[in-house]
């Protein structure tokens, strides 16, 4: 199959980056949103986040470092093929095609990559009201980070050409894209979206079997939390065990640096999460407990600018 | 205090450095061995070692990459400077004393490294014969990484001058030294022990109590375990789990080829410790029949050429 129009749904921080990393990358795109504020809230996104590749792709002429994987597949490239590249992020977001129409997205639609609320009531609302006007060709990945694909696929109609295909924040930095099937999903569309991932300038990195957390954060969360627990009862304080870290495995960054970029609001909601919190003398409690002494301070993390650390 | 005599107890791979890196470093270092088996095992150790360091300061004269902490505290060194320091190489190997005789190592000891096999009865019956030499002045230090201070503090004679001083392997390159007392230990010789391993070049790393794994394992280990959890129920191969580890942190490693240096019979001992490897179910048994194959094959790690890559 040959994927030519790619429909976004939900234009978050994630939906608004997807969307343009597509048409950047020359793709017919639309963008599906719930309602014409949604489409408000999702146009100010979509121009930030152009003026970042724009400006990106400038520095990087005089500056090497400035280089970014999802930009250009390699950093060997000429003034004249950046000053290109400018015009595919000017283009990419110009083009690109904002409804709230499922008709008018679903219309020959390829791919829909759904990246609404983590709400599995949304979900399935979406993905069923969105059935009545696909096209059979249509292939349905999620970008959901906590919720499977087998609990949504019956209600996609077309199981089988449905997966999930998960993306970091500042996709054009952070150019990984998890492929993830269930136990429904036909092999030649999961080898078609790891395709897709790659012409999107993505590293597709394949799950072979359906995995709640993904590879990523089926290890980031027992690290981070293993970190926590050295916190929390005071093993040592959080600049020694990130130097720990560091200086044992030549990482540039500690748990407590990564914390806060994931937010201590996140890791505490992971945290709260498990049902051992409940008991006030186990560790999950003391974690909750040391994360929301922060989060009602207000130092939630790098956003904020303090969490373990200051910016 | 002023430390000045060091005895470094056993000749295997980190008591040979710890003793070179502590003589190097310009003290009075009496290495006790068990044997005069143990003393011809230890002896060409030491002289490998002593090599390393003075080929790698050799190297380092003209080439800046191979600069390591543990031998110079700052890479701003001049010519002659690398040259006194191949000089304290060569005398520290030299000045090294090497006895079976507890009498003579005891003898006006400051400080006693032990570096033992890991093995309980072993440690409490050569602190027990120890004491009956040791002046009173005398601080012991454990290098142990799996057992812990407080089993071991009664049978010292000295429970707060006890405490625990691990240091990672290849000490000139890897040079943390985690720094832990038992409840009993005198926060006086902590900082004692603080200040020694800063003398010898160290990064000490403090923990304010005591914690089977210190700060750097407790982390490992379940980082480690996901690893093997994600490769041992088939979700992904090593190679895509490291790079997904390397792409979303930046980290040079990814598990499997920390694994591969840290060794696989170290990863299946750690993993058959857990009592749920019993249940043939559990995802214990099945990392640890995963890890079980490939040391079947001979492939162990980087020391045996091949682990999960290839050396």
């Amino acid at each position: 199959m040959n994927i030519k129009k790619v429909v976004v749904a939900g234009g978050g921080v994630l939906g608004s980056q997807i969307a343009l990393q597509s048409s950047y990358c020359g793709f017919d795109v639309t963008i599906w949103l719930r309602s014409e504020g949604s489409i408000e809230r999702a146009q100010p996104k979509l121009e930030r986040f152009k003026n970042i590749y724009v400006q990106t792709l400038e520095a990087f002429k005089t500056d090497k470092s400035q280089y970014c994987r999802g930009l250009a597949k390699s950093p060997d490239i000429s003034e004249e093929e950046i000053d290109e590249l400018i015009e595919n992020a000017k283009n990419g977001y110009e083009s690109l095609t904002l409804t709230t129409s499922y008709e008018e997205a679903a219309e020959d639609a390829d791919l829909v990559i759904e990246a609404i609320a983590e709400d599995p009531e949304q979900k399935i609302a979406f993905y069923q009201e969105l059935a009545k006007y696909l096209p059979e060709k249509t292939i349905i990945v999620t970008n959901s980070s906590t919720l499977l694909p087998s609990m949504f696929a019956e209600y996609t109609g077309r199981p089988e050409k449905y997966l999930a295909l998960h993306f970091a924040n500042t996709i054009w930095a952070n150019n990984t894209a998890e492929v993830m099937g269930h136990p429904g999903t036909n092999q030649k569309y999961y080898d078609e979206i790891v395709q897709f991932a790659e012409d999107i300038n993505m590293v597709p990195l394949q799950l072979k079997k359906e995995q709640p957390g993904y590879i990523l954060n089926s290890m980031l969360v027992p690290f981070l939390s293993a970190a926590e627990a050295l916190y929390a009862m005071d093993v040592a304080d959080p600049e020694t065990i990130d130097k720990t870290w560091m200086l044992a495995t030549g990482a540039p960054n500690g748990p407590f640096r990564i914390l806060d970029v994931v937010g201590l609001v996140t890791a505490y909601n992971i945290v709260i999460m498990n049902p051992e919190v409940n008991n006030p003398d186990s560790i999950h409690a003391k974690i909750a407990a040391k994360l929301k002494e922060k989060i009602d301070k207000g130092e939630t993390g790098i956003n904020a600018g303090k969490g373990f650390y200051e910016y």
